[in-house]
């Protein structure tokens, strides 16, 4: 079981959000006993549900924060102005009702996050219904409860942690996500969160922040298409007494980068009707730009993608969606290399019987996909999930 | 029934080149009596076939052509110096074997295509074997024979033609394509051929055959891959005796351009698995290239493919996929209208019954999808196909 990191206490509560009396938490607040420094990456599509807008003008103040409410089933995306208003009523009334039982903080200290149907407008009445719930349970969820509240279609909750000894002491992260679980209208929204309890500079944090989200988070693929609600928070509110040193500031990012890094191998795994993970990994291109051009196209290729499904060791399809990268190498020195076994190199496919090498490796789930350019030292790794005859299923029927 | 255009004989002949014994041509040949002005268009993948090195090669004389060879079941893509022997051997032995016939063309106003499977080098018996019923052929076969023999796994051939009365006479254009069809290892080839026996300036020709081309072939999307293979070709032979006026010029492009739309549409109706053509149209983009992102983002997203597989007016989807499109618009601009309905404008979902009102348009086939940015001029249009439970089953079982 992994521990929530000191100064932090999870609330969950089922408002209804559905609408459909299910037995499940729809809604749950992260809170720091003190202010936090905080960072956020959020999607980079132009419609941005209200919770992003706000959680971006709440971080862009720079002030440390104090906790994170997220809420599934409704997303508040594309609700235009009253979609705003609600946000903000949201925040304000868990602030009330926290100040009700002596916890005084501003709502401009708590960052939104939603995922579910877009475009209709939030019911407030649930959310006002389910306050006395949600501030009661506060200290009450650990880690997988909070994690269970914010899932939607996921199979499975997403957590992480690390605990990490330093100069000065012990410091802990703890994080959860939700995946590409898709809900009627049908968003897939990547939801994460991480806790760290190490007293960490804001301007640090942040900086290692974005860098450990982009190795990681930003190295996905489930079907290339992003959401109006994506949105990862990090708070780092030093309750553990311990200062970070700056000589221990590689092994606090490395550590965040770790829990990041297994939050998205997560959510690729419990991709739609995802049954393989792609461990893509390119080498020898020009410069990282070119080699993520291929990672990509290899990666949302859905010929690559459904060949995988069929544990198809098809060279071709990944031969030429690197091909159609955009990426400039020479394609006599491009080798592939699949599950160990090179597949490709000089421009030709290798004289081995790959049917028979390969049968058993491409029963696993993970699948390690080697592909060198030979034409310089970039390098880029994504995690990419494959394409079944699930994912249309779940994403065709909707309405079933 | 489409006339083949004047001074044009087509042969056709069973090499056997997939080994099945299967009773059907895989190998044909365009003749033109005459030289004729050539214009080719090819996959710019880095990998590209012998086949369309040695077409490029040949066309890069500016010399007139006298046909095209094409043959199905052997791809001859990745094949290495081997490959571009085998497939100038190939041409040798069709100009030797009309040379038999007292028609003498040398093997370098041949242009070559294949399609089939790739790596593997051709069966050059195969092609010996063949040439007698080949050059016997010559003549006898039709347009449906020719579009026929190009077929992989094409769950109908493909023909178009128009003709055009001009100042000075009837001109005729015909054109054959094969479409996105699978064959082990699977790769999507896209082959096409025009005829016309127009007298056009072998400049004039090539020019608009790339803009029809650009306006037809390059705005389409199966699933986004492109292969080693793809080859569009046209001739112009001059056999009508007809000259193309200058004044003619305009109408003459217009009719390649619907004889290659209608190639065109036909390929993504034939698509793999698909169910629906998407007739995407984006408008009031700031220039045509942003336009045409929006148009790419929407029609290959698997999300707007899959929602249009389930007859679901997903306008979240398709908002969402023109938001990460890259093309920079205003928001509250955007108006999406499938079907005649629009569905989403300032912001907001439109206050519709929409499945009431799209459950009958969206049992057709062709799905008219209007998208305008209101932030410009640009405009762009392209035709996708759904996605469907038949594509990944197609494309993962290719060893069932």
């Amino acid at each position: 079981m992994i521990q929530v990191p000191q100064g932090f206490r999870l609330a969950a509560a089922n408002a209804d959000f559905r609408g459909k009396k299910l037995k499940r938490n729809d809604l749950c607040l992260v809170l720091s006993d003190v202010p936090a420094n905080a960072a956020g990456v959020f999607t980079t599509n132009l419609f941005k549900a209200a919770p992003v807008l706000i959680s971006q003008e709440h971080l862009a103040s720079g002030a440390p924060m104090r906790g994170v409410l997220i809420n599934s089933g409704q997303a508040n995306a594309c609700t235009g102005d009253k979609g705003l208003e609600d946000c903000r009523a949201s925040l304000d009334m868990v602030a009330r009702a926290l100040c009700g039982q002596g916890t005084d903080i501003g709502a401009e200290t708590l960052l939104p996050a939603s995922t579910g149907v877009i475009g209709a407008h939030m019911d407030m009445e649930k959310w006002r219904a389910a306050m006395p719930a949600l501030t009661g349970s506060l200290g009450s969820i650990d880690l997988e409860g909070l994690a269970r509240a914010m899932m939607t279609t996921d199979a499975f909750p997403k957590m992480a942690g690390a605990v990490l000894e330093l100069e000065n002491g012990c410091v802990r992260l703890a994080g959860v996500a939700k995946g590409a679980g898709m809900i009627c209208p049908n968003m897939a929204t990547m939801l994460a969160l991480v806790m760290c309890d190490a007293a960490v500079p804001a301007g640090m944090w942040r900086a290692m922040f974005r860098r450990a989200a982009d190795a990681t988070f930003n190295r996905v693929s489930v079907d290339g298409d992003t959401s109006t609600n994506d949105s990862l928070f990090g708070l780092a509110n030093g309750a553990s007494g311990v200062s970070v040193r700056d000589g221990d500031l590689p092994r606090l990012e490395k550590a965040l980068t770790d829990v990041l890094g297994q939050l998205a191998y997560m959510l690729v795994k419990d991709g739609e009707g995802a049954t393989k993970v792609m461990h893509i990994h390119v080498s020898g291109a020009k410069n990282d730009a070119e080699a993520e051009k291929v990672a990509r196209a290899v990666g949302h290729s859905q010929l690559v993608k459904t060949a995988m499904f069929g544990r198809d060791p098809n060279w071709g399809r990944i031969v030429a969606a690197a091909g159609r990268s955009g990426a400039d190498f020479d394609p006599m020195e491009l080798k592939v290399t699949l599950c160990g076994v090179e597949l490709f190199s000089g421009g030709r496919p290798s004289d081995l019987d790959f049917d028979a090498l390969l049968e058993k490796p491409l029963e696993n789930v993970d699948i390690p996909l080697e592909i060198s350019l030979g034409s310089g030292t970039g390098k880029a790794r994504l995690l990419a999930s494959d394409l079944s005859t699930g994912y249309v299923t779940l994403n065709s029927d909707y309405r079933s």
